[in-house]
C-alpha cells in the first residue's frame, strides 16, 4: 500500500469533519474562532485521528461513527500544543513554521482557545445523534469518552506535561523520561488506537494486541520526535532545532545518547508491527503508520 | 427552613465527595495535586453543586447518583477561576483572601492545574460504575455530559470570558454585558439546575419551569456579584473591591448604575421564585437559594 496516499486521504476526511464539527462562528467571539482555526489548521499530520480510524477499520468498523472521536482527539492534541507553547511553559514563537497562537492572538485568547478546544472535544464526543446509537450504545460511548478523559487528564497528558516542565534543566534519569513520554505523548496515542478498536467492537485478545501496538507506537513517536529535535533541519521542523537540548529538556537522546535512541526507536516500531500478528492485510495501514512514524523527517 | 444550615450540610457532602473523586496523589506530580487542592478547597460556597442537588431532589431524585455531576460542576468552576486569575487575564493575586494558584505554584502549574481539573471533570462524569446504570441509562448520562460541555464551551463560559476580556476598558453597552453574564456565569448555573432536574427524571413543563428558574438565578448571581464588587467590603470579598470598575470591566452597575442594578437583582430573584410555582415544599431549598444569592454579603 501507498502510505503517503493513505495518510493524505484520511487527513482530508478528518479536515472536512473538523470544519463541520467546529462551533459556528459568532460575531461576539470572532477572535476565539479565529484563534481555534489558526491552530487547528496549521498543517498538523492528524496522526491521532488517523490512528483511530485505521484501528476502527482494522477490526471491521465501518462508516462515519468514528469521526467525532477522531476529531475530538485532534482537538485535544491541538489544545495541548497551544498551552505548551505559552510563555509560561515552552515559550515557543513558532510551530510548523507558523507563529504560535499567543503570538498572533495574545496570551489571554490563546489560553481560552485551548480551554475552548478541550471542552468542545467533550461536547463533540457526547453529541451522539439520538435514535442513531445513543440509546442502545450509550454505555459504550461513555466508556470511550472516559478513556479519552483518562488519557488526557492528571494521570495522563496533563501529568506528563507537569513532570516535563518541572524536569527542565535538571538532568533527569531514564525512568523520568519514560514517565513523561508515556503520559505526555503516549497516553493519547494509545487512547486513539483503543478508542477506534473498541468502537469497532474489539474485545479480549484483539483489543490487547492493539493496546500493545498503541503503546509501542506512542513511545516510538516521541523517541523519533526527540531525535528530530536534535538533528532535524530547522526548515523541516518549523522551529529552532536543538531547542530541547538547549533548555535541558528530558529527552531520550539526553539520557541514552543519539545512536542508542535511534536503536530504541527502531525496536519500538518492530514491537508495534509484531503486536499486529493476529491481523491480516486489514491492519496494513497500522503497520505502515508505525514505519512511517520512524521514517518521517518532519 | 434554615437555608444556612442546608447550605452547610450540602457543602460538607460535596466536599467529602470531591476528596473521594480527586485522582490519587502521585509522587511525580505532587505539585499538580497540591495546586488542584489549593484552589478546589479555598472556601468556595459550592453553589453550583448544591443547585444541582437541590434541583435533583426537588423532582424526586434520591441517592448519590447526582454527586459525580455536582463535583464535576465545581471542578469546572474552579478551573475557570484558576485561568481567570492568571496574569494574562484578570491578573488577580488574591481570591477569597488567599493567594491565587499561580501566585503559589507559578503560572505553568496553574495553567496545567486548570487543564487537569477541566479534564478530570469529564472523566468523573463519564466514570459511571458498570452494572449500576451505565448500560440502561448510558444515553441519559451522555446527554447530561453534553449539556455541561455546551455550557462550559465556546458558546458558553469560554465564549463569555473571551468577550469579557475583550470588552475591558471599552465602555460596553447593556446587550454586551448581558451576553457576557449569560455565558460566563449564567450558562454553568443553568446547566447545574438542568443536570440535576434531568438526572432526577424531569421532563416537559417541570423541566421548563426549572430552566426558567436557572436562567433567573444565574443572572441574579452575576448582578449581585457586580454590585458586591462595587460596594462590598474588601475584607469580606477577599480581594480589592471596586477592581472591576477600576479596570473598566463590563458590569451591570457600569451600564445601569448601582440603584438600577439592585432593582434588577431583586426582580431576577422574584422571577426565579415565580418559576417554581408548579412545585410544593420540595422546592423550598431552590427558593431559599435564590433569596440567599441576593442577600449574600460575600
Amino acid at each position: 500500500m501507498d502510505i503517503r496516499r493513505y495518510l493524505q486521504e484520511k487527513k482530508e476526511i478528518v479536515d472536512a469533519a473538523l470544519e463541520r464539527y467546529l462551533p459556528k462562528k459568532e460575531e461576539f467571539t470572532l477572535n476565539l474562532h479565529k484563534a481555534i482555526q489558526h491552530s487547528l489548521f496549521a498543517g498538523g499530520k492528524r496522526i491521532r485521528p488517523i490512528l483511530s480510524i485505521a484501528s476502527f477499520e482494522a477490526v471491521g468498523g465501518k462508516g462515519e461513527r468514528i469521526l467525532p472521536f477522531a476529531c475530538a482527539l485532534e482537538m485535544i492534541h491541538t489544545y495541548s500544543l497551544i498551552h505548551d507553547d505559552l510563555p509560561a511553559l515552552d515559550n515557543d514563537d513558532y510551530r510548523r513554521g507558523k507563529p504560535t497562537c499567543h503570538k498572533v492572538f495574545g496570551e489571554a485568547i490563546a489560553i481560552l482557545a485551548g480551554d475552548g478546544l478541550l471542552t468542545e472535544a467533550f461536547r463533540l464526543m457526547t453529541n451522539q445523534p439520538p435514535g442513531d446509537f445513543r440509546s442502545s450504545d450509550g454505555g459504550v460511548i461513555l466508556d470511550l469518552v472516559n478513556e479519552v478523559a483518562q488519557a488526557a487528564g492528571v494521570s495522563g497528558m496533563v501529568g506528563g506535561q507537569v513532570v516535563d516542565v518541572e524536569s527542565e534543566g535538571k538532568g533527569v534519569d531514564l525512568p523520568t523520561v519514560q514517565y513523561i513520554h508515556a503520559r505526555k505523548t503516549g497516553a493519547m496515542i494509545l487512547a486513539s488506537v483503543r478508542v477506534g478498536a473498541k468502537l469497532g467492537g474489539a474485545k479480549g485478545e484483539i483489543l490487547n494486541a492493539l493496546t500493545r501496538y498503541g503503546e509501542s507506537v506512542g513511545l516510538a513517536f516521541q523517541v523519533v520526535d526527540d531525535i528530530l529535535n536534535v538533528e532535524g533541519e530547522a526548515a523541516l521542523m518549523g522551529k529552532k532545532t536543538g531547542s530541547d537540548l538547549f533548555r535541558g529538556k528530558a529527552t531520550y537522546p539526553s539520557v541514552l545518547g543519539l545512536e542508542e535512541s535511534k536503536k530504541k526507536g527502531r525496536e519500538l516500531v518492530r514491537m508495534a508491527v509484531d503486536a499486529l500478528k493476529p491481523f491480516g492485510p486489514e491492519a496494513d495501514p497500522l503497520r505502515e503508520i508505525a514505519r512511517f512514524v520512524a521514517a518521517r523527517e518532519y
